[in-house]
């Protein structure tokens, strides 16, 4: 399997013509990897993908000791280092000239810094966002891509399978999270997806809470939500919440009610139907058994290069759903002081409108 | 120990005190972190800490899933929870008011769009950077976070002792790193602190380069390049380099000119000398060794909260050194096709302007 650059790019050059944009520069660091290949955060270094439209020249600027991987690992055949004491924005300045009027960038990676610096060097640009293209573009993602997304879920559902094996009376959270991203490496994996969610008890009401000293006890919920980025370079996000050693009725009852949810939810999913219906379906379920105040988050979000993508799932948004959109469904319970459960699946709408779920983990409650 | 954040926030009103500053809003998930003891990656959901310097009001905004941690972590009393559905914009605007003239920011941070949704709710703002004020505070290490950073490098150095314990011929750079990181975690650690690089042979000439499956043999250069996060929040980063097996005699001389080159640029760091001096000093070995061109990268750079932090400690960099200053010193020679060398340590500033080495692992060149 082999990404077409050339085609993303005809895709994204067909939607923005009409911009009058004479040079493209985009800086974060998924669209530079989606547009390239090239998959590197350069931290507070200078990284860009420029393309000159005025000319048809495509650049890839890359921190100095990047330059024989980007080479390697990119389409782009030009590739500009950039060392630590060279200015970046001079180096674009010396490259394209001082009459660029038009400059096609992401707003929402772009600082007020970088438009400064942009602004010394090109004194008569101005700028078109190219940001709602380029995720629109991401938004639907290729066959291809799924293929990808189902190896990262692959990889996921094997170390939640072998690690909760592993789950004991007496062990920490910080020890199994350890275990955890151990089989992930061992599986094939690049590393997590975002940092690694193991919570127990009470600390599971916590929705985004650290994995800590706190002692696996009987009785415990004990919620794991985490993923995987694959070699590949896609994303996996799964949660699955447990109950270690015996569960009381108000556990189960609680469990129960979120799965619902989760099952309403993805039930809801359908090509043609507004976003915001799937989000309404989860929550109904869990309002009606009187649990609402407890599920105070959107119930799910896209994700692909990245772990946080388009589209955001939640109660407002109009959106209308259509084929190629990928998200995660996960409606949760948080009671503070008392616990949490959260059930998180991945589900794909199809060249067909239908729903394809890409998670497939057991669902139905388990004691450890 | 304990961080007294109301000193921080009183230093930075210092700094910032002729800006004529209405209201302060600090976005960077560091930042917020060193001012408020919440350390969390809001992802693209909004987090701010504001600071309405009219009438001396703290409020921290948070996705309102956080709203629990936020509390119990922070200092500030004032959580405003702001739920996936609302407009962040918005709500600063209904609690502050429309009369905001002048906004400290992080220029580096604040994105183009935000800018935009500011001068929407706020149309006669200007902006004042607090960035510099902030860096300049953030760039002097109190002894407290030394001891912090101590924490991280005695973690890291723990997992370095026990790692290469495990490192033979025939195991890939992937499972040594899973190794790596599943020893961080039994240590104590967070986490990485960044994307742990083993690189093996050839692959060691590749400064940012990615572990994968290649299969360490006798006669290979074997970079690790790792560090960890810990529980507290500081980072640390440290690279070693060693030889599987037998060494040749041009491994061997690198190794040397190598490490004759940190030992140079760590006998150079002084404060009241420029920064530029230890980078040339470090330089200065290779290039009469006659591998300059083989080192394309500044020698060293800042780090704490972050990875990569002020100061640079490149060849241009003007800046005088002073006491608190935290940084890196890792020079190295990176031949490719045939591998590559880097030993980095990390060294302080103290109080009487010496400079403190907080890395302790011995640089003698290792067969493992």
């Amino acid at each position: 399997m082999k990404i077409d650059y050339q085609k993303r790019l005809n895709t994204l050059w067909d939607r923005i013509s009409e911009q009058n944009i004479d040079v493209v520069m985009i800086t974060s660091p998924a669209n530079v990897f989606y547009y390239t290949g090239f998959n590197s955060d350069p931290h507070e270094r200078f990284m860009a993908f420029v393309m000159d439209l005025r000319n048809d020249r495509l650049m890839l600027y890359v921190p100095a000791l990047d330059k024989e991987i980007a080479a390697s690992e990119s389409f782009v055949e030009n590739i500009i280092p950039i060392s630590d004491e060279e200015d970046p924005f001079t180096k674009l300045k010396n490259e394209l000239g001082l009459n660029v009027r038009q400059i096609g960038l992401e707003m929402k990676e772009v600082s007020m810094f970088r438009q400064q610096k942009l602004e010394a060097v090109f004194p008569d640009v101005s700028y078109s966002d190219i940001q709602p293209a380029i995720n629109h573009q991401r938004l639907r993602k290729s066959r291809n891509e799924i293929e990808y997304l189902q190896e990262a879920v692959d990889i996921i559902e094997k170390v939640l399978a072998e690690g909760i094996k592993k789950v004991i009376v007496g062990m920490t959270e910080a020890e199994l999270t350890a275990e955890l991203e151990f089989l992930m490496k061992k599986f094939g994996a690049a590393g997590p997806s975002f940092s690694t969610i193991v919570l127990s008890g009470e600390k599971a009401a916590l929705p985004h809470g650290v994995p800590g000293d706190r002692i696996f006890q009987n009785g415990d919920f004990l919620l794991i939500d985490f993923g995987v980025i694959t070699k590949n370079g896609y994303c996996s996000d799964i949660t699955r919440t447990f109950i270690i050693g015996d569960a009381t009725a108000r556990q189960k009852e609680i469990y129960n009610i979120v799965l619902d949810s989760n099952l309403a939810g993805i039930n809801a999913v359908k090509a043609g139907e507004p976003l915001k219906s799937f989000d309404i379906a989860a929550r109904k379920v869990i309002d009606e058994s009187g649990y609402g105040e407890y599920f105070n988050n959107r119930v799910g979000h896209g994700l692909g290069i990245e772990v946080h993508e388009e589209p955001s799932i939640h109660k407002n948004n109009d959106q209308v759903a259509e084929s190629g959109l990928f998200f995660t469904i996960e409606p949760g319970i948080y009671i503070p002081d008392f616990g949490g459960v959260r059930i998180e699946d991945e589900v794909y709408i199809n060249e067909n409108g239908e729903v394809e779920v890409l998670t497939s983990f057991p669902k139905k409650l388990q004691l450890l």
